[in-house]
């Protein structure tokens, strides 16, 4: 996934169908947060088990949701001024620093 | 960002912690959603305008939370198993087709 | 609003309805979340200023996303074992040591 | 729990630390996302089992992010125009047409 490109792809579609005004980081971050909502309640009545073995149709669902709240995330990143793929790697130093391994 | 190449270090980090039993998607999908409010927290009490010219700091915090989002939706679709590159082409398709553009 | 009393109302009605082994609190507070980013996405695009003037129709719907988080959380409450009115009382106090009033 | 005395009271809270300027039902919706997620964080590496059994500290920290909410939501129903009372009692009456009872 090149997200600079995908990133020129959606403020592209965006400026398309004058949703700039709209596009603050503050609302995006709105926007990811209800798509991360419309993912938790795919899981929400089943079971950790039933939550490991989806259907087609839950999967497909699944896809879609993903796909609202990484579509958010990049616009995020654009408008806020982010590097993600830096970002992304400094938050993995992080945890690793943060969470030792218990096996060797 | 190589999402399978990213899946596969966060399995082998999740391993080396004893973390693979908590990793089922619906344990996933509430972190991920606990993450998305962490970076809507930063937002809350910003104006719009406020939103759209974060300091240095703002968006260093941003990038870590940006990040952890990101991190926990490529575990969701890796133990869901989705396609998330193939699940992104075929919503920006499904977009396309339900909010038409505005302009020529 | 007595909250002992729709607390009773609301496992008589999961009773009838055979949604005990549902509810638990870790499922309610899934529940709960998904129906507070229903509420938020009332609020996603409007300006701060739209959104304190909503119209009639825009009303009935937050008053709708407001009950069905209210009922997740006395539910809550109640399967996870908390006093709401006593528990109400402990955080506005320690509200108003945390946040010292600016005028006298 | 007289909800339009506690609307008073933070009304009172908020006005003695001039909070009113960023008290629009955005913001407070997205206030009450945040703290609706800081408690489903309680719950998101638990078991079901476990999210039934919580410790005293489990318990009074469920009750500190459950009174969060609930003082987030008697807000935005200040501020938006909503009467929560005769809203609950709306939404329960239509929640008893929308799911049947299966047992007589």
């Amino acid at each position: 996934m090149d997200f600079h490109a995908l990133q020129q792809r959606l403020r592209r579609f965006a400026n398309e169908r004058d949703w700039q005004p709209y596009q603050t980081p503050k609302n995006l971050a709105m926007a990811m947060t209800v798509e991360a909502a419309e993912l938790l309640e795919i899981f929400q009545w089943l079971t950790p088990e039933q939550s490991l073995n989806l259907s087609d149709d839950q999967r497909r669902h699944l896809g879609e949701e993903l796909s609202d709240v990484l579509l958010y995330l990049v616009q995020i990143a654009d408008h806020g001024g982010v590097d993600l793929d830096a970002a992304v790697e400094r938050k993995l130093a992080m945890n690793a620093i943060k969470h030792p391994p218990k096996k060797s």
